[in-house]
C-alpha cells in the first residue's frame, strides 16, 4: 500500500527527491529533539505544480499532508505524528527568488527561501525586508508566514502578517490559488491570504509571497540602558516612542538574572554598563534621516529619560561592531539557557501597561512555588511580548526543577496572562505543544468559529492534523 | 408575519427604536440616492447584547440582516435590496468610547463611534487614530473595518485592517464573540478578525474594535509640487521615500484637469504654483521630531527631487492654515466631480511602478473612445491607488457622456488594472454595484474559496445577502 503511494509520488518529484525509512528521521524530529514523529515518505517538490500534485494526490488518498520550511518550530508544528501515516511535504526546493521590484519596494519569493536568502536579496537591490529573528539561516519564508513571525523589530515593521501583500498557496484538495498581488489598497472581495497566514499550514500550503520592503534606514543607534523597575522602564519606553516614534525599532528588557546568566554563558564580566542594574533595556533606533541628525535626536531624548529618573546609567554604542556586540548578550539569552537546561519557557503577551504589574506578581507567585528560582526575564516589551522563563536555582538538577515546577509555574504564569487578557503564545504559535491549552483560554465561540473555517476548507482534515486546533467535545 | 416581527424586535429596543414604512426610506437609500431599496424594519440596538438578541431572532425566523453604519458606502454595500424582507441593522446607537490605554497606544471603540469621535478621543488622550477619509464626520468605525478603509495616510499607517488589534462580532446565529484583545503580539490560534475585516457585513457584524493608537507627530511639512510626467513623479515619490522613510505620510498625485475642473469648482484662479503643470503632487511629511528637523529634511530632499529634475516648482506650505487650504485642494476633487456630473468613477490601484504606464496608455484608450474627455485623475499614488475618473467635454450632457460612454470606459479602465495585475476596487469595496464584475477579475479558485468561508460562517446567506461575493454557476 505505502509503497504504492512512494512509487506515485516518486512519479511526480524523481526519485531522489522522495525519502523513505531512515532518511526521513531528521526530518520527523524538531531541531531541539522534543517532538519525534514518523513520516510514510519525505517528499521535495521544486515547483508549485509539482506541490499541487503531491496535495492532489493525497486528498485522493486520504493520506495527510505535514509541510514543513526550515523545520525551526519550537513547538512541535513542523513535524508529524508517530503514526508514520503522513507525507512529510519539505518546501526547501522551492527556494527561488522570483521578482524584485524596488519601485513597488515589494519581492516575489518562494516558501523555501530562507529569511537569510530573502534579506540578502532585498539588499542586493537597495531594500530592506525587515523581519529579524534568531533562526534566520534556517528559518524559511513559508515557515515565517504559515506561523506569523515576530522577533526583534515588530515595534517598527510589524509581524510577518504585515509584512506580506499577496500570497500563492496550494489548497487542500490540490488546487493552485494564485493570490500574488503585489497591491497596498485591494479591497475587491474578501482578503483570503489572512486564512493562511497564522495557520501553520492546516488550512493550505504556501507556495509563494509577495514581500513589502522597506528603504534601507541610513542611521542607527543603539545603546544599553540601566533601570531601577520595569515600570520606569516602561515608562522610559513610552517618553521614547512620543519623542522618536516609529524610529523606534527594538525595545528589548532583560531581568538582571537574564544578564547574569548570559554573561557568564559568554564568559564576560560586566554588561556594557560599569555597575548592576535591576533591569537592563536594549534600544535600538533606526532613520532614514543622517547619522548626525538621529544620534542627536536619540541623545537628546535619552537625556530626558534620564533626567526624569526612568533610567539610572546608560552606554551608546560607538560603532557598528560595538552594536552588535550589545546585540548579541540579547540573542545569546536563550541559548544560555539551552545550555544551563532547567528553564520554563514561556512566550506571553500582554497589554503594555500591564507588563510591570505581570512581572512583579507573577515572579512573586513563581518564588512561592519554586523558591530560589532565578527570574530570567525578557522580550520585545515595545510589543508587549516577555520571555517569561523561571530557571532552575544553581543548586538543583534541571531534571528535579522541570519534574517539581513545569507544569505548575507554566499553569500560573499563563492564567496570570490570561487575567491581564494576553496571550499565552505571543510568537511561537500553537503547534502540538500548546494546542490543548487553547480549550482553557479560548472561548467555546472561538474555538467553534475556528473549526467551523478549518471544516469549510479542509473537510478531510489531512492538513496538518492535529496542530493548532484543539478536539473538542462536539468534534 | 411581518408585524409579528416587529412586535418582537420592539420587545428587544424599544419601540421608538423599530422603525417602519417611510421612517426607513433615509436608511433604505444611499447617501448619493444611487441605490434604493426597502427595509422591513430598521431596528437600532444600543449594546451588543441587543445585536445579538435581534440577530438571533432574525436567523431563527430566516430574516435577512443588512447592518448599516454611517451609510456613506459608494457601492451599495449598506443599504438592503428591494424586497423589503429585510432588517436593516443600524449600529449608531453603539456610540461609546469604552477605553483609552495610553501606555498600550490602544482604544476601545464601539461599531457605531464615528470616525471624527474615534480621532477625538484619541486626541484628548494625547495620540493619534490615524485613519483619514472625506466622510470622517459620519462614517463610522464598524463601516471602516467592515469595508477595510484606506484614505490619504495609508502611505504611513495602512489601511483600517492594519489599526486594529481585537474586535468584538455578533455571528450569523447570534452569538457574540469576543477577541477584544489589545495585544501586538498573539498566535495563539487562528486570527479570526481577519474574517470580518472587508467583508462588508457578510459573514457578522462587528460590534465593537481595539484600535492601535500612535504618537501625535510634532511637526508636519505640506507642499504642493508640479511635475511633467507621471514617471517623474513616481520617481519623486521614491527617492523622498528613500530620504524620509514613513515620515512621508501622504503622496497624492493631481492631473492638471482634476487640477482646473477642483479651482474651478472652488472659484480660484490658480494652484498654489504660480504656472501651471502636467502634474501636481500634494505631499505630506510629518515627523516626532521638532518642526526644525523635519522642515530642514524636508528641504533638502526636496532640493535633490528638484535638483533631479523630477519636479519643476515647489511651494511650500507656510503655516497649518495654508497647509488645510493645500489639502482643500486635493479633497474637493470628488465633489467638484459630483458637482460638474458625468464623470466615470473608479477606483483601481496597480503596483507603483506600474503606475506611469497605467495612465499613459488608459487616457489614449479613453480619448479614443470618448474624444476630449477631461482626464480628472488623482489619487492617494503612494500606495498604488489612483482613481481615474474621465469627465465629459464641457460641451457634452452628463447623461449623454454616461450613455455612450460609461460602460465602455469602465471596462476598459478595470481591464487595464487587471493587466497590470491590479484591483478593480483599491479601496472603495464591492457592495452591489462591483459583485458581479468579480467574476471576470477573480479566479474560480479564488472564489470558491470565498464562498466555502461564507457558507461555513452563514448557512442560510442570511448576513448582508448580495453583497460581495457574486453569484456563481455551481451556487
Amino acid at each position: 500500500m505505502s509503497n504504492h503511494h512512494v512509487i506515485h509520488l516518486i512519479s511526480i518529484v524523481g526519485p531522489t527527491n522522495v525519502l523513505v525509512g531512515e532518511d526521513t528521521q531528521s526530518f520527523a524530529t524538531d531541531y531541539r529533539g522534543v517532538f519525534r514523529g514518523q513520516a510514510l515518505a519525505v517528499v521535495r517538490p521544486a515547483s508549485t505544480a509539482e506541490v499541487s500534485a503531491v496535495v492532489a494526490y493525497c486528498s485522493q488518498n486520504n493520506i495527510p499532508v505535514v509541510p514543513q520550511g526550515g523545520n525551526t518550530s519550537l513547538l512541535g508544528g513542523s513535524v508529524p505524528d508517530a503514526s508514520g501515516t503522513a507525507v512529510l511535504l519539505s518546501l526547501t526546493r522551492l527556494n527561488r527568488v522570483r521578482a524584485v521590484d524596488s519601485l513597488n519596494a515589494t519581492m516575489v519569493v518562494e516558501a523555501g527561501v530562507t529569511l537569510h536568502a530573502a534579506r540578502t536579496a532585498a539588499e542586493a537591490a537597495g531594500a530592506l525586508f525587515p523581519l529579524r529573528i534568531g533562526s534566520e539561516g534556517s528559518c524559511q519564508i513559508g515557515g515565517n508566514l504559515s506561523t506569523n513571525a515576530g522577533g526583534t523589530a515588530v515595534l517598527r515593521y510589524g509581524n510577518m502578517r504585515d509584512l506580506v501583500l499577496g500570497l500563492e498557496v496550494v489548497l487542500p484538495n490540490g488546487e493552485i490559488w494564485n493570490g500574488l498581488r503585489g497591491l497596498r489598497k485591494d479591497n475587491a472581495g474578501y482578503d483570503l491570504k489572512h486564512l493562511f497566514i497564522g495557520t501553520e499550514g492546516t488550512l493550505g500550503i504556501i507556495t509563494a509571497a509577495v514581500l513589502k520592503t522597506y528603504p534601507i534606514p541610513r542611521a542607527k543607534c543603539v545603546a544599553m540602558l540601566g533601570s531601577a523597575s520595569a515600570d520606569l522602564a516602561l515608562e522610559a519606553f513610552g517618553l521614547l516612542r512620543q519623542r522618536l516614534g516609529t524610529d523606534v525599532t527594538a525595545f528589548e528588557l532583560i531581568s538582571s538574572d537574564a544578564m547574569a546568566l548570559v554573561l557568564e554563558h559568554l564568559g564576560r564580566q560586566t554588561s556594557p554598563l560599569p555597575t548592576t542594574h535591576p533591569w537592563y533595556i536594549l534600544v535600538e533606533v533606526s532613520s532614514t534621516s543622517s547619522q548626525e541628525v538621529a544620534e542627536a535626536s536619540f541623545y537628546s531624548a535619552l537625556s530626558e529619560v534620564a533626567e526624569k529618573g526612568m533610567i539610572d546609567d546608560a552606554a551608546i554604542a560607538s560603532n557598528e561592531k560595538q552594536a552588535a556586540d550589545f546585540w548579541l548578550i540579547r540573542e545569546e539569552i536563550s541559548d544560555a539557557q539551552t545550555r544551563t537546561r532547567g528553564s520554563v519557557r514561556c512566550d506571553i503577551s500582554v497589554p503594555l501597561s500591564s507588563i510591570p504589574g505581570f512581572i512583579r506578581e507573577t515572579s512573586a507567585k513563581v518564588t512561592a512555588v519554586a523558591p530560589s528560582t532565578r527570574m530570567v526575564i525578557y522580550g520585545h516589551v515595545g510589543d508587549g511580548n516577555v520571555h517569561f522563563n523561571p530557571l532552575r536555582p544553581a543548586e538543583m538538577t534541571p531534571e528535579d526543577y522541570l519534574a517539581q515546577h513545569e507544569d505548575a509555574i507554566m499553569k500560573l504564569v499563563d492564567d496570570a496572562a490570561m487575567e491581564l487578557n494576553g496571550s499565552i503564545s505571543a510568537e511561537h504559535g500553537v503547534g502540538t505543544a500548546k494546542r490543548d491549552e487553547l480549550l482553557h483560554v479560548r472561548s467555546e465561540v472561538e474555538l467553534k468559529l475556528a473549526w467551523s473555517v478549518k471544516r469549510a476548507l479542509d473537510p478531510a482534515n489531512l492538513m496538518n492534523p492535529g496542530k493548532v486546533l484543539p478536539l473538542m467535545p462536539t468534534n
